[in-house]
């Protein structure tokens, strides 16, 4: 499908960016709050809020993170339009003042600072994604949107992430936008399984938006549609190169008569609406000839042998694969290749390698090596689990089409990102929990990863931003931010300052990777983490420590905020 | 929170449709398939294509459908734009015949005809939800989009009717932006679990795009800003109707000190910094304040006997109770009537039988009998499980604000709705699978709801459109679709035709019920079914049957389109 799949890199598209992603897409309450603060006259406050998560998705060790580019945008154009602010007039109680409108007029990012890890990293529990430092009510206002336009991208880079780990070089394309949550979820789930690795997407809007390759071939509906040889109203094609004009109908039906020996099949079983259909769509794409074999499913009715294989005896849809080679060889005739077929039902690691073992068979019959290696391609209901059961059961697929579970996330639909409130004027804040989990790291902080001889990541460390980095070759203590007995030295062989500035005085201030990048950034970054913390099966957690200075400072202020309470 | 909540009822709002709705949101396949079709001279083929769904989401027996206006409104706007056409040149292969982009130029939904059940309907398996005709070509352009838009749609409503069944009379707002799968999921999940029977959103670009009511307080950042009372740079508020300016901190230490006994707890306990939080949001929102009570948790240091509970020795948080009814009781000085207090995490059920004792007790103890009825809102990781085990165990909350397990469907997080092709030019098609479930209904079709005497609906009946409707009155045979002894005479008392044409001649041929309406549809048609086919454990299935034409007309078109196979 290479003809197909290519996308314009002639021009180079603009990043657009969804209009609804404006302040207005937010809680009511960031809103309710800056007015209680306005009021307070807090106006001038400062404030520093990170921006973390506090468990990998997925069951796994590790998050991508994914949605910077975007949280910039919206940074660039964060300002409250007049209908947003009439809107605001008619919600809110009558009692709020008016010159709070009149501020809310003025407000933008130029005083904000943003910090953050670069799109496309590894990420960990507790190391800040972000940090947002600015004027307290502006801050705060980011707050949900930051948050929607980091969890979804994150869990969707980090989902696609797995899927490419489990299908080694398998290709993958996405295939989900009419499963995802409504048109901007399908965007999304398009543009971040790029990003986590997968090759490309049905999805044109986002081929043309984000200039990813797009990738589709037909559906069910196009062989359905034809019913026999009749509704054919042309069955010539042109060679390859230019010549007279040949019947494709007629080589192929002259190929599917020699090939019912290899397929063990009586030919009046193939049908003919698709043989019909398969015609149609090789003229119209005769060098990106690839086509849906299951259509009808002859299981139930015709039980074919099946060559060479175990349990040849009742199972394979024996019509689709024979009309398919058919129009294949006849294409061959004319000097086009086939690309290959696609199964969307049944045992996917059986029927891949039936078909493969027909394709083997007439690449030899033929002499034409290429036709062995022939794509199969797989798009029924694929998981992350189904992929790694196949590849144990053994199959011979080389592509997969995913929609429904990448897009959904189906094992975990959400990353748990919170954005919490630091420092607030130079002073340190903390919020307590029941949860030890929940506990925020107060005071504005940094965070380096920390890298040993093998090139291996081996520990993120978070410190107080007033604290020098971790030098290199020295001993670094790294503490459990709440096991008082967790401590271990690190002499790292690399230090990398994780958190970057990206905004300030109302600009983007470094210069933006585009999508190929990130996804490049993703596939480097992967390869700086020890296999068994990237392994599916109980994968070893990566360590987030704190400095030990950060340690003291945390605790003394859960001591000094927290109540004592008595017995009584 | 009357105040806050309100919406604008004084403008009519269009309703906006996101700008990324457009025809290149679409499946690559669909316009590869649209050239062959073209390219086969398929261009004046007239089809019939339905979208259903197979199987009902949450384990439930019911679906509500959704997305129908937004369907209407891409109808209204399908045509390829210039832009979108340069970049289909660019994408797929060059062999592609100018004059098929020629075509694309000129396509619209000018001659296609959809029929759809009203939205806000309940909706179950195979009964299409829409049944789309015209053009081939145009009409199998449309699939993807339209998929998009009822799949996530219908799902949400859903899964927020199921909510509000659990939930009573309990009000229920959507809080789910920042978990949803991006912005438009979050605008999505607010608009159709307002349709589904919530009573608002957080979401204000929701609120102002749909008309929807917005809700909000603070975060727990807003009671962290406050250190101490030191930080209040104004604690005096007018009374309710005017007078002069009274020092509400004075009066709420006053009442906090009064209040320690009830609490049994030590003053010094309860902490200052969420009082002067409570101060200052009392004075921005004297008629809407409603507090987070949760922010100090005290539970690990504080051990504080509880009145008349029989948990009471060692779980609540004091410290945020004692300093909410501090401030209610101050502000009530001033002729205001607080709204009530949110609870975010710990044993809710518990929490709030704690709190509405203490509601209870300050509502005699100072003659106050709607202190008593006080808002209790829950908003912690809540989902449809939560809530009918807090109806369980008793609880006192009468609020409920809802984000990740709503908007994200985590139980289900899609559904599966089809577009399957049924007639081409007046022939039936049908769909065979391994999977009986997966054959779809061939030809053009019609759908009733039957009705019994005590107004339930008893099945639904799907035809031949040129069959004549069943008789009131009358015995209707109905026929399980693939199980031939499984057939039941029904004599309805009231017959609903539940297919309707909206879109034809390039318009929308009926009014269009706004959103307050379709609401209010989902809550009538959800009194239509028998209550054991809504229960959450357990339902029993709602019967959808085919006539005996259609039965017969099924099965001989599945014998003849199925080959017949060959044992050898």
């Amino acid at each position: 499908m290479e003809e197909i799949e290519q996308t314009s890199s002639k021009q180079l598209r603009s990043l657009g960016q969804n209009g609804i992603v404006q302040p207005l897409l937010t809680d009511l309450y960031q809103i309710t709050m800056a007015y209680a603060y306005w009021k307070s006259g807090k106006t001038k406050d400062h404030a520093v809020f990170d921006l973390f998560f506090r468990k990998n998705p997925f069951q796994g060790e590790f998050t991508i993170f994914g949605g910077l580019e975007e949280c910039l945008k919206f940074l660039e154009k964060f300002h409250y339009s007049a209908s947003d602010i009439e809107y605001l007039k008619e919600t809110l109680p009558p009692s709020i003042e008016s010159d709070f409108y009149n501020f809310l007029n003025t407000v933008s990012a130029e005083d904000v600072r943003l910090y953050a890890i670069p799109e496309g990293s590894i990420a960990f529990p507790r190391v800040p994604l972000m940090r947002i430092e600015g004027p307290l009510i502006i801050v705060q206002l980011l707050e949900t949107t930051l948050l929607t336009l980091v969890n979804y991208a994150s869990l969707m880079s980090t989902n696609a992430a797995r899927y490419r780990m489990a299908a080694g070089n398998m290709k993958l394309f996405e295939f989900g936008l009419r499963r995802a949550q409504g048109p901007d979820g399908g965007l999304s789930a398009s543009k971040y399984s790029y990003i986590g690795g997968f090759d490309g997407t049905s999805n044109v809007l986002a081929g043309k938006l984000f200039n990813i390759p797009v990738k589709g071939t037909h559906a069910h509906a196009y062989i359905t549609s034809f019913n026999g040889f009749s509704e054919l109203r042309n069955t010539c094609l042109e060679p390859k190169g230019g010549g007279p004009q040949r019947d494709l109908l007629q080589l192929a039906l002259g190929h599917r008569s020699n090939l019912v020996p290899t397929f063990s099949v009586v030919e009046s079983e193939a049908s003919d609406g698709e043989l019909a259909a398969f015609i149609s769509f090789a003229i119209a794409f005769p060098d990106g000839f690839m086509t849906l074999v299951d259509t009808y499913d002859v299981k139930r009715f015709n039980l074919i042998p099946m060559p060479n294989t175990k349990r040849g005896q009742n199972n394979c849809s024996g019509s689709g694969l024979l009309n398919f080679c058919a129009v294949a060889l006849a294409l061959n005739d004319l000097g086009y290749r086939a690309i290959g077929i696609r199964l969307d039902s049944g045992d996917l690691a059986y029927l891949s390698n039936v078909a493969r073992q027909f394709f083997y068979e007439i690449s030899e019959k033929y002499n034409l090596p290429w036709f062995a290696n022939l794509t199969i391609m797989a798009s029924n209901d694929i998981n992350e689990e189904t992929i790694l059961s196949l590849n144990e059961q053994g199959h011979k697929i080389n592509c997969f089409g995913i929609g429904t579970h990448l897009v959904t996330c189906q094992r975990q639909p959400s990353l748990g990102g919170v954005y919490k409130l630091v420092e607030l004027n130079s002073q340190p804040r903390i919020k307590l929990s029941q949860d030890v989990g929940k506990v925020t790291m107060p005071g504005r902080k940094d965070a380096y990863r920390l890298y040993g001889d093998s090139g291996h990541a081996l520990v993120d460390l978070i410190q107080r931003s007033v604290e020098p980095p971790p030098e290199l070759n020295q001993k670094v203590l790294c503490r459990h931010p709440f096991e008082e007995s967790k401590r271990a030295y690190v002499i790292p062989t690399r230090v990398e300052k994780l958190l970057t500035l990206y905004w300030e005085n109302g600009k983007i201030v470094q210069e933006l990777p585009n999508l190929q990048q990130i996804k490049e950034r993703v596939k480097q970054s992967l390869k700086t983490l020890r296999p068994d913390i990237k392994r599916t099966l109980n994968p070893t957690p990566y360590k987030v420590a704190v400095s030990d200075k950060l340690y003291t400072f945390l605790h003394e202020l859960w001591l000094k905020s927290a109540p004592i309470g008595e017995l009584s």
